[in-house]
This record gives C-alpha cells, structure tokens and sequence, in this order.
C-alpha cells in the first residue's frame, strides 16, 4: 500500500490516515507531494485519476485508490479486522463515527482561522467568537467522550477518531486557544504518542513553504 | 426509530438519511424541526443532548443518538446487513465511500452558491467559476461511477452514493446548471424516486420559510 500525502508541516487531511497506519502498524509505503504548487494536483492525479486531485489518497495493493481521510479510514477498519480501528463496541462506534465524522465536514472557523502550520506560532491570534465557539465544542465532545469511555483516548484505546482529531492537536499547539484541564492532558497525550512525535519532527525538518501560511497578519 | 430533520425545501443534510430509510423501507418516526429560529438548536438538543444541536440527528431503539448524515448511514449499513445500503462488492464500497465522503466534505462553492431550496427556481444564477468547477467535479463522477457500474444508479442499484448525492439533485433542479446528457439522465432517475417525489411534494406543502434564502439577489 502506498499512501500519497502533502507535507507534513501544512497537510491536516494526511495526517489523519498516516497517524492511523502507524499507531496500528500497518505497513505502507510513504509518497509526499508539495502541496500549492503548480503541479501538485497532476503529481496526486497521476497516481489516482479517478480521484478530485487531493491528498491523503490510498493506493491499495490492486492499485485501486481510496481518496478522502474518512472513507480511507472506513476501508482500512474493514480491510485490517485485526485491528480496532474503529471501538469493538457497536454504541461506542456509532458515537465514535459521529465525531469523527463531525469533524469531517465541520468546524470551518477554526480551518478558515487556526491553519495547521506545524512550525509556526500564533499564540493567541485569530481567536475569532466563531473559531472559539468550534473550539468550545471540540472540548464538549472531548469531555464527554473521555468521561464516558474512561480516557486515555477518546474512546479508551486509540481509534479513529483521535486520529481524526489530530491535527486539531496540531492547531492547538500552535495557536494556543485556552483550554480547559481535561483538554490539555489529551493535547498532551497526543502529543506525547512516537507517530505523533515522528509527524512532528519530520514537519521540522521541512523545508517547502507556503508563504502565505507561515504569516499571520 | 426516530429521524430528527429540518424543513424538507432547504435541509439538504436531512434529505439524504430519510431518503435512504425510505428507499430500503426501514420503518421510522419522522420528527420536524424548523431551522433558523431562535429555538432550533434546543429543540435538536432536547433529543440528543450531547450532539451538536444539528439535524440530521438519528435515535436509536435503545434512545441513544447518532448525528451527522454520514455516520448515521455507516450506522444504519452496519445494523440492517440484510439490506446492501453499500455495495456489496469491497472494490465498489471502497469506491462508493470515497465519492460519499467527498461529498460530506467538500464542494463548499456550490453548497454558498447553489443552496437547497426545492420550491424556488433561480435557473442560471450563481453558476461563479468555482460552483462550475464543483458541478464539473460532481459530472465527473457520476460518470465514471454510471460507467464503470453500468447505472441505473451510481453503483448499480441505489446505495447511500445516491442519497448522498440526491439533494445535489435537488439543487440542480432549482438552479439548472449546464448539464451533460448522461448528469441530466441520472437527475431524472432521482427525480422520478417514489420518496424523492414524496420528499419534494411535502416540501412543497411546507409554510415555514427561511426569507434570506428564498432570494437570490
């Protein structure tokens, strides 16, 4: 299997699939392509045609693509039985794909205004009523889910949806939102796993930039 | 079983879990809650307290909840297995997932340009370059999907593809976008549904009415 991601320090969306190969040790082949440049969309097409030209996308051992963090996410659990990518238990994956996908197709303030951007700082900037009302449920959910499932991850062990949740770490730590107790001990938690470390480190080591990214006017 | 939905003319997101349940004839309670009034989201809440206060919101036999349009179609394929609410067929469910999400997540251009409203008829207007680019994308698919699977529906015979895609139908319709032969077919295939026309004519008989989107300046 290969999976085509954008880099590191920028690509929110790749994150969440190549997190969750790695905290299940699923083997794959890494393929990274530079996000914004003039042929970034051909560079993903050619290894997808059918595909919108995106990352993450999946190239599986038929050589058939699997396109879009969820729908790879979906395929893996069924494809790796072994492996609880998704919660074993029916009421907690119900719930675990209603966050996870919540997370999918929402919370566009704090996309639009919180960028991942790995490297970069912005403590405290662009914390916007809207961005701060989608980091107000983030927390809810995070709450609720730790409480109910006892921690350490959202659904006790890791699945899924902490790897959709992810990148949020990410913008976490880079905008420094304020953040309740319970909050900061998942950032924490997340931040601590050796995947997570691994993405990390590589973003630092990065050195394809997107100018208008790494600035917060 | 109870599907918590918004008004039929304008909740896209409502449309496609209640038209997958009425196409595989799965019994449930429809509830109606009118969008964009000062009670909404408590109305939503009173249901399912830890959700985000949105239609679609799905409640289980055990009164449990399940939002998002997407998870409650995983949730639903996985609970009534005697019905191929995805294909069958791993490659094809690969496939189908990817196009769903897609859609779950993306073609923002023509979600601000183009939104449901079934009664209303803006034919021609806000057809931007990127809401074209979007309808592009969407006839791309259809067509790779009705090609490779031989249609009636995208992957063969109706899944939760189709109730995904269907109120794009549904804004096509109202805006009448340029369309190739093989989108108009398939258009018309969801038009003539029995609960497409069941879903249309109600929203028809619907008095609610959300003023700012039954303009189109």
């Amino acid at each position: 299997m290969k999976l085509i991601i954008g880099d590191k320090n920028y690509s929110s969306w790749s994150m969440r699939p190549w997190l969750l190969l790695k905290q299940f040790d699923i083997s794959f082949e890494e393929v990274l392509v530079h996000l914004y440049r003039p042929s970034t969309t051909a560079e993903v097409l050619a290894f997808a045609p059918d595909g919108p030209g995106k990352v993450p996308c999946l190239i599986d051992e038929t050589g058939a693509a699997v396109w879009d963090s969820l729908a790879i996410a979906e395929t893996l659990a069924e494809r790796f039985t072994q492996h609880a990518l998704w919660p074993r238990d029916p009421a907690a994956r119900a719930r675990a794909r209603c966050v996870s996908a919540e997370m999918h197709s929402g919370f566009g303030a704090l996309r639009s205004n919180m960028w991942m951007n790995i490297r970069a700082s912005f403590p405290g900037k662009n914390a916007t009523p809207e961005a701060l009302a989608d980091i107000a449920r983030i927390e809810a959910i995070w709450r609720d889910c730790l409480d109910t499932y006892g921690g350490p991850f959202l659904f006790g062990e890791f699945s899924i949806a902490d790897a959709m949740y992810a990148p949020v770490v990410m913008r976490f730590n880079t905008w420094q939102p304020g953040l309740s107790e319970t909050a900061l001990a998942y950032v924490e938690r997340i931040n601590a796993l050796p995947a997570v470390r691994e993405w990390i480190d590589a973003s630092r080591g990065e050195t394809h930039a997107i100018p208008y990214q790494d600035v917060c006017p």
